[in-house]
């Protein structure tokens, strides 16, 4: 159980509007609400009322009335955090938020710390961490598939899953360090063959998980994309007409490095995250040499390339372009983008779709300029993560934490197939589960540290 | 009663925070939530549960589970809008908030305009027009006062004293309108002496409500300051003083001229507005005449004038600005700043103390500079308008189109107190009693039209 303070903050968006909300947790939430709460029936008190009520009366300072209100009353454990639970609606001035919060802390409530209502809800058992950390994300989701993911993480996730290995290995371990006490007597009472079972079993689980991460973290982040090209072949014009689609939400996000900027662009409901780089072209100079450094190292980070190609210019300058991008690529979707098409030659659009493409190629032709065929961009780019494959049940790694603790997990397990296979002692067996345990519960909670949680629940919001 | 459309908003401030509502009202307010909630108890639907009542539960769009939220219920007439109420609290995305808003569109709700659930409020009888307008004063109020005036007005205010008020006069209305059914046979039925006696009240009362609209304006818009002076006394430096002391929130209004900005301030609680003011001095030059001209014609908007002197000066040119500031003063508390304190000579510090202050003039040495005094200062500037007289009780009239019938209602009165006084026939009588009604009606909403109402309501922020 968490600490048997009283906390309190505004829980709505900060601003002023119709209604906001205060919220009270704690075990004096309803005392410390009746302090300042005084029903228009005499005598009325919300200690006296039922969980899950609602409550019209007003807010009094001494004798003066700050605001008229609504409180909703919450019962320990049936509340968010598990404790007894006040939700005061008043009028959305900053006003009277303000005083509403000064006056329940002059009544003995604390005011929250960011995200201190969900860790009670962590602490108090209503949900594990990693669901806790899903209405972090939840809340910053803005896109149905970053939104589903973090629903489906919140409403159980992969808790389920990991819960029903962590029990399987744990029942392994218990008998493994039950031999290592008998260890004299050179008994087993681990079946061996059924641990290789189940060790490869939660390897394939612990694998899926890992891998959904570079879904997740596109679906969480955008997916990154890379416009290359010569300089004046149309880059930036591109970049505008995609920012400049109707439906784009577009905002930046300023890089680590002050000449990087990111645009972030929803295009149809999916994330892009938009490199800007430096135009591609051989150059002697060493300070635009560096800037193609860059591009290149910038590549290596984006699932997309859109190499755009300028089809005014000669056929062999173009195909030299694609032969280089070529050489560069290591995975990436590359989009071949041939620009200018209301200015170019039959001949060469002619030749050009006639060129093979390999694996993970495409090629289209647009307009920048007259924005001509940008969907069927678009359309290629989203092709390149299946975004349409996350569904409502799909289970989706998009927190780092996560993704590291089973990256490390994967490792323990694997240690212990291959440690299986080749005959180890129990006491070497036991340390690499324990290994892998310890990081599958640091996911959901189970093994925490003060500062993993101040950690995770510092980001969140005042309020949640 | 209103209209039978169901209407639905987001109530809670714009953006991103741990908790957003969404408040839906109307004949079908719980039928619709019930087409998008969902409970974890089977079958159990929200049309079947008691007023105010909370239910946790799931928003669902098909099958796709949208958010967990908390459904609260309030059932006709015992609601903010005087109909069905639900109230879903979810979480604070964006995304997850206009969602669920769409979802209740496409479930037959209509999105609220500004103020429509007040307005409501208001169709059904819930509050009085004046009242309504003191929820969008409430939500806007910054300051305490502003806030205590909103607060009351909208808790009743002068309503019961206006109710009283028309109920005397439509009772003698009509004794003096049955006279002119019996005209021929030249009866009394109203009380001549009764009726003046009554009439003198009611011009009492709504000359008091019309003279406190100059402390509710100052309330509601901060409390006109000018800051005059010659050039280079320091009155930027004293205004930038100002406006970085602790505890002031300060922001910028654009006045309808382009070269005037206006700096709103909240010292201690009460709110001041500084007008920006050319430097004071006699000049030829045509263009900085204007700006002086203008100077002075802010002067006259002004409660208070702040004349900064420079105390490193002559004795005889402060005298003069001080001489010269007097013939300009009209009823405005004049405030004789000495800035630069620090700097002056003792014999100076001496020779202004001395000098005789007229009622409504004050003195107070300074250094802008280094901020000495500022607060002596700030407590001078109270003191130009009383507001702690501001009681909870008291009744202020804040908003102009109260303001503007009180005063066409006093009008009216007045020219009924003299009307009595000459003996003018019942008819005329009638007349000016009636006009007197039509405008206090207006003010509590008896007498409205669409427009009076539309302009009303269009200044509220959605989801009130």
């Amino acid at each position: 159980m968490s600490d048997s303070t009283t906390i309190c903050a505004i829980s709505t968006p900060a601003g002023t509007g119709g209604i906001a909300v205060v919220r009270l947790s704690g075990p004096e939430a309803i005392v410390i609400a009746d302090k300042i709460f005084q029903s228009p029936a005499k005598g009325k008190r919300l200690s006296d009322q039922a969980a899950n009520t609602l409550h019209f009366g007003s807010v009094v300072k001494g004798r003066e009335i700050l605001d008229e209100v609504v409180a909703g009353i919450f019962r320990e454990p049936h509340s968010y955090t598990g404790e007894d639970v006040v939700e005061i609606s008043c009028h959305g001035s900053l006003y009277v938020q303000q005083q509403i919060l000064e006056l329940l802390i002059d009544s003995g409530a604390e005011l929250a710390q960011p995200g201190e209502f969900t860790q009670r809800a962590f602490l108090n058992g209503k949900m594990d961490l990693s669901q806790a950390e899903a209405v972090a994300d939840l809340i910053a989701s803005g896109n149905s598939a970053a939104h589903r993911v973090a629903l489906n993480q919140m409403r159980a996730g992969f808790s389920v899953e990991l819960g029903l290995l962590r029990a399987q290995l744990l029942h392994f371990i218990t008998l493994i360090e039950l031999e290592l006490d008998f260890s004299e007597e050179d008994v087993e009472f681990a079946d061996r063959t059924q641990l290789i079972t189940i060790s490869r079993k939660a390897a394939v689980l612990i694998r899926k998980l890992a891998d959904s991460f570079r879904l997740g973290n596109v679906i969480k982040n955008g997916i990154p994309v890379a416009i290359v090209g010569e300089t004046n072949v149309g880059k930036s014009t591109l970049l505008n007409a995609l920012l400049n689609e109707e439906k784009a939400i577009v905002s930046d996000i300023h890089g680590t490095t002050r000449d990087v900027i990111e645009d972030v662009v929803n295009l149809d409901g999916v994330l892009f995250r938009f490199f800007d780089t430096a135009g591609l072209r051989h150059t002697t100079e060493p300070i635009e040499s560096m800037g193609i450094e860059r591009s290149y190292r910038k590549l290596e980070q984006a699932s997309v390339v859109l190499l755009v190609l300028d089809l005014t210019s000669s056929e062999e300058s173009i195909l030299t372009r694609i032969a280089e991008i070529r050489k560069k690529i290591k995975g990436q979707k590359l989009i071949l983008v041939g620009n200018k098409s209301d200015l170019a030659s039959d001949e060469i659009l002619k030749n050009l779709s006639g060129l093979p493409l390999k694996k993970d190629e495409s090629l289209v032709f647009i307009s920048a300029r007259s924005k001509e065929n940008l969907t069927g961009l678009i359309k290629q780019m989203q092709s390149a993560i299946s975004m349409e494959k996350v569904q409502p049940e799909d289970v989706v790694v998009t927190n780092i934490r996560h993704y590291e603790a089973l990256t490390k997990a994967l490792e323990a397990i694997e240690r212990t197939i291959v440690g299986l296979q080749s005959n180890i002692s129990g006491e070497f067996l036991s340390q690499d589960i324990r290994e892998c345990l310890h990081y599958l519960g640091s996911i959901t909670g189970q093994i925490t540290t003060d500062e993993v949680l101040g950690n995770i629940f510092k980001h969140f919001c005042i309020g949640k």
